[in-house]
């Protein structure tokens, strides 16, 4: 199986110092310099927030043209005739199932296109398996224990969740090709109370991992041992490309189908990071017995979605073609911050291995380990020079990194010039956490 | 105990045939001629929707300036300089809780802003009780059994949505004043799985009652013999007046608080029939332990509701008295439609006490009580003619009006002119009805 690390030895930058090759006295000196450096830090007040996914000011620009409008009656009409400033269409606009059939290539009918947030729409699904069961399975709060598989380093948002539901999460180890598919499905196939899997599928959060072939086939193929199992598919990142020839992800929904396991997958999408994080448009996709239920579930809960954003939306994206440019913006912006991280990291550790990373191709995060048990201390001592990152831990269920190693670094909302900075700071802490580590002083 | 029947013996326009007074061979003489207009009016392909509570194009026309709007960064920066495009602020906007605060006299902080929907906040509100219980008691569903009261007629969404989650629902009769409080306080404090109570305190749906000062201070009081019982007042007609001096609703937050009460209420809201029904802004209200649960519940659901038409709306209705303005240019358009319905009605049938109905000064809807029996019959027949009306039944507990008399007119959509066709239609089946009753014709 190969794992998630990068080979970094190949780098020509390795002037500078490999940690791992001094002896406690040569630490000890380096340590009293880098603190130095930290203090002089310290007394600069910087001030950045680089812990969540968001766009940068620059980004949600692009979108402007979507608020743009005119209020007058005529621009509000759909397809078939229906004025959308009033209520009624539960299941999304026909022709907002359209666009998103052809940009996802999942047929129209699957579609229910939901409000701003594609996570309420994850937290619907589990609310109604929990009170009413999948189907007519006895609903999942009634028997007697219920857990999911997380893929980890994972969202974190996911396995809060969970928790929140009481759902007891499973780690499953993540390898460049996606989730440990042996430890899947043994689990899955073996024990009943096993109900959900988390999946990040195409740019993995927090690692930028798109799942092989192999992944996905072997996930559409998985008979589990309960029959209210379902698959999380949360594809968030599936036009989100950094590269000229982005990897594909093989077509979940037509590979369950072609098993006969068409009842497994339950997909989401959103607009959030194509056009705006606040007022964007979210997408759930399933079959047979998922759709019924979840349409029906939703039936009760509202009249229907706002559908002056879908046209809206629809408006300004219009199609495939024009959606692929809006995206090719957004990477002309971030590229270069991924590259800016990418590169500070190169600089500073390609020649120490004391720290690790992920070269994403897409997605909103890069992915770093420490060495193991320092995660925490280098979060820490960023936030005393003003940076403030994503919890460690955070990444993991529970909270609970186990080597307490990983930390994901969200490149998109500062400037170029702040990264360049954070970067600086990241870089000092993780030295001097390693160092601390090694030396045992905390 | 005052009842709801409208006494219309006072009209003078009494020409109109009293079927009551006939024989039934003088009925059979008569039910040949209507069934001679019904042909005739069965011919004429007339097709029509009475069915909801929904705006006419012309009152969705008054907002059509919430959808003139400019994408430029700056219009969508809130007080608190939040770049409103963005990710964040679970709660609402500040200014939109002063807004909605300044409004309904209630205090901003008890807000909670939703999505367009007031209904999905009481469906989630649900949801959380039963899979995580109210505040610390046993999760909803797994308690032996639990029911609401349900004053009747009533929402039929509301009673379809306690359908749903199996909750039992125990019919209330109205009355002049409100809900029967006798009744209520009875069942209240001695079945403790009694758990909640509907109420659409003012111009409640459908018979537009406003609840007396009286009954909003014995709800206030209700000493339940459940802790986790809660009020679901569903305020959705707050500023939906129809004439001059409309009727003052006590706070029921207030009152509650008086007693120390405060955690019995749950308070909704909505713009969906002030603004437009697709894309409106709800908002909950409540305080203490419900606003933690209710808000940290909402914390794993969504990063933030939609703050773009947070935004929007503030910029369009501005403040209390705007608002007042702007409703009045409703009730302008919809209140010639109500007394098209109630001088159709007063026309053909104040000497005929076949039918009885009410006059309500605010809401969406007149609500008509036939003879007993003939509710689903009237329906059926206007079905016939092309006229849809919510199912008979629609507005009891599981579809099911014990007197199988009571009707929902929503007078808003169609245009006058249509509404008196519609009333033709209308009048004539109910007479129909009536006498195939009579004579036990069905």
């Amino acid at each position: 199986m190969k794992t998630i690390q990068t080979d970094n030895s190949k780098s020509s930058k390795s002037y500078k110092e490999n940690l791992t090759l001094y002896d406690n006295a040569g630490l000890a000196r380096l340590y009293n310099g880098y603190i130095e450096k930290f203090k002089k830090l310290e007394s600069k007040k910087f001030k950045l927030d680089m812990s969540r996914g968001k766009p940068s000011p620059k980004q949600l620009d692009l979108s402007s043209e979507l608020l743009n409008s005119d209020g007058d009656a005529s621009n509000w009409i759909s397809e078939d005739k229906t004025d959308c400033r009033n209520y009624g269409i539960l299941d999304g606009l026909p022709e907002m199932k359209k666009f998103i059939s052809e940009c996802t290539g999942i047929d129209a009918e699957c579609f229910i296109v939901g409000g701003n947030s594609s996570l309420s729409m994850m937290f619907d699904a589990i609310s109604c398996f929990m009170i009413h069961g999948v189907g007519n399975n006895t609903p999942w709060i009634k028997q007697e224990k219920i857990k999911f598989l997380c893929p980890s380093p994972g969202y974190d948002r996911h396995f809060e969740m969970c928790e929140h539901f009481g759902i007891e999460m499973i780690p499953i180890e993540m390898t460049l090709d996606g989730p440990d598919m042996d430890m899947v499905e043994e689990l899955v196939s073996k024990d009943s109370s096993i109900k959900g899997m988390w999946c990040v599928p195409k740019y993995s959060n927090p690692d930028g991992i798109v799942y092989s072939d192999d992944t996905v086939r072997r996930l559409a193929s998985l008979k589990p041992a309960a029959s209210d199992f379902r698959l999380f598919w949360d594809n968030a990142y599936f036009v989100h490309d950094l590269t000229d020839n982005p990897p594909k992800l093989l077509d979940i929904m037509s590979e369950c189908e072609r098993r006969g396991n068409e009842e497994l997958p339950l997909l989401f999408f959103s607009t959030s990071k194509i056009t705006l994080p606040g007022a964007g448009v979210a997408f759930l996709a399933c079959k047979k017995g998922n759709y019924f239920q979840l349409r029906n579930n939703y039936s009760f809960k509202t009249v229907g979605f706002d559908k002056i954003n879908q046209l809206r939306h629809l408006k300004f994206l219009k199609n495939r073609s024009e959606l692929k440019k809006h995206m090719a913006k957004h990477r002309e912006i971030i590229k270069p911050k991924f590259d800016t991280i990418i590169e500070a990291l190169k600089d500073e550790f390609s020649s120490n291995p004391i720290l690790t990373w992920t070269e994403p191709k897409g997605g909103y995060f890069i992915s770093v380990n420490t060495a193991k048990g320092c995660a925490k201390r280098v979060v820490t001592l960023c936030k005393k020079l003003g940076l403030n990152l994503t919890s460690a831990g955070a990444t993991y269920p529970y909270g609970k990194d186990p080597l307490d190693r990983n930390i994901r670094l969200a490149p998109t909302f500062p400037s170029t010039k702040e990264l360049e900075a954070a970067m600086g700071i990241f870089s000092l802490t993780v030295k001097i956490a390693y160092i601390e580590k090694r030396l045992s002083l905390f």
